[in-house]
């Protein structure tokens, strides 16, 4: 039952040779999730292996460059690979006139339906299925290119039969999907099984959330309560509180301080500036609030266990 | 006097992990043309470390992705880092609405201007200086995106003064202009000095012509007669020559006989399909016609002395 996270780029607006722009994938059982997708990010799925043509939900969290200017791209490959299936692109609506404009302009089409889905400022639920959902939340960033976090969840699963329990008790099959959802067995007796002797807790539901671009913002943490992999952008060290202010990002302490707030399991810091060829310091800075903290970097990989 | 050529990418449609989109650096002394600007072109500028704040001029072939995708990212990260001077871009005229719908949409503003220059279907000035001149002229690519080939002329040098002869038959300063020209000398005395005596011959003027995508067509040969170092298109194998056809590309061997037919001195294969992850047989098939050819490779340098 996979649940892992890929960083393909972890740079920021300007890319360095260390770091691509933003993007990384989410692989949960068999789904991957494309979140935000940045200049060279076809190149970096192939670099690290992801199936990618079997992504078939792809979100961008706002509409700066280095946040979608690969996702033509990749479009393109995908069709030219004659790509079959409908692909859903979660985005701010003006990214499906930019797409649109400049495919119809080109002359140019694609030959597989391509479902944009807008954004909104709201909490809005974007995807479910029988395993998760994905929900979109309202950052604070430029007024130009609002920007929204992203929220993947697990259900939680049923519990697990315990086989030799439940033939011991000959609980009849037509009985068992109330097992697992916790009901008590009566046996034909009057016998009250309780349902902790016939089944086992199922694992936790595993969360994973996606913050970036933003200033920091205490309620932003009400988002994502409890969540158990947070990403959050770290443009800049706290020594540049000012700047990170200035132009609507976040320090590393400041994400470390979200991370606190909502009792998060584990911190990824990511985003960073170009200034910070090695962002050891960053790392520093938010372990002092939040010691389960790492840095990202492209290829990396994130598991929750 | 540099006359240096960097391959920055030379993969076609769908780039592979070996070849990035195509994209090319001619740095001819203190000037950069880049010629191409597929997906990924400003992380290889850094990767080969070439000076990109000085790319004063972009030459687009045509309007397919893996030649341009690129430029978006490369025009806004020039703006991150606050580029003062104007930028031209010589491409199909719907490269300029492409580009000015997305900025536009975005609701960004490029902080240095950016002057499109529309290619048409006829041989055209695009560019001149003293020292070299910049032509495009027309290739056969699909109907929706037509293509042009670039040729890059240096202009012929003046003589070079050999200064112990000019001092020896007391030749006047202000004659110096006519010497350098070709002309003779004549002493006060009547006699005439030949101008081989006084002058030198400068280094001939070097040529560079980029040529892709298209179908082989003979006559192409004629806009790059003489051509010192020729580039052309070698999508596929004499093997594919009719799959070669139907998308408008061109095969090794077809390559060669272009060189061939234009009295080139060295011709340069790229734009290999993705079926080639080594390109060595196409260099064997076009040796065979045109001996002096090479494969390009992203990071190749060829130089013209």
């Amino acid at each position: 039952m996979k649940f892992e996270l890929t960083i393909l780029g972890c740079g920021s607006a300007v890319p360095t040779l260390q770091r691509n722009a933003a993007a990384q994938v989410l692989h949960v059982q068999e789904r991957h999730f494309l979140v935000d997708c940045g200049e060279g990010t076809q190149q970096q799925l192939r670099r690290f292996k992801i199936p990618y043509n079997k992504i078939n939900h792809i979100f961008i969290s706002h509409l700066h460059g280095d946040h979608f200017f690969g996702l033509i791209g990749l479009l393109s490959s995908l069709s030219l690979q004659n790509r079959r299936a409908g692909l859903h692109v979660y985005a701010d609506k003006r990214l499906q006139e930019i797409i649109e404009f400049q495919l119809r302009t080109m002359g140019c089409r694609l030959v597989y339906p391509v479902h944009f889905h807008h954004l909104g400022r709201e909490v809005q639920l974007l995807y479910e299925d029988k395993v998760l959902t994905v929900h979109a939340f309202p950052l604070k960033h430029r007024p130009e290119a609002p920007a929204c976090g992203f929220l993947f969840a697990e259900r939680p699963r049923e519990r697990h039969i315990l086989r030799e329990m439940t033939d011991a008790y000959a609980v009849p099959v037509a009985f068992m999907h109330r097992l697992k959802r916790g009901e008590d067995f009566v046996t034909p007796e009057g016998e009250v099984i309780a349902n902790e002797r016939l089944t086992k807790a199922p694992p936790l539901p595993r969360s994973y959330a996606y913050m970036t671009d933003t200033l920091f913002c205490p309620a932003h943490a009400e988002y994502v309560k409890g969540v158990h992999l947070l990403y959050h952008e770290a443009t800049y060290g706290d020594e540049f509180a000012r700047l990170a202010r200035e132009t609507f990002h976040s320090t590393a302490g400041e994400a470390a301080r979200v991370a606190q707030l909502a009792g998060a399991g584990r911190l990824l810091l990511g985003h960073f500036s170009s200034r910070y060829p090695d962002p050891a310091p960053l790392l520093e800075q938010a372990s002092l609030l939040f010691p389960n903290t790492s840095l990202c970097e492209d290829g990396a990989v994130f598991t929750l266990p």
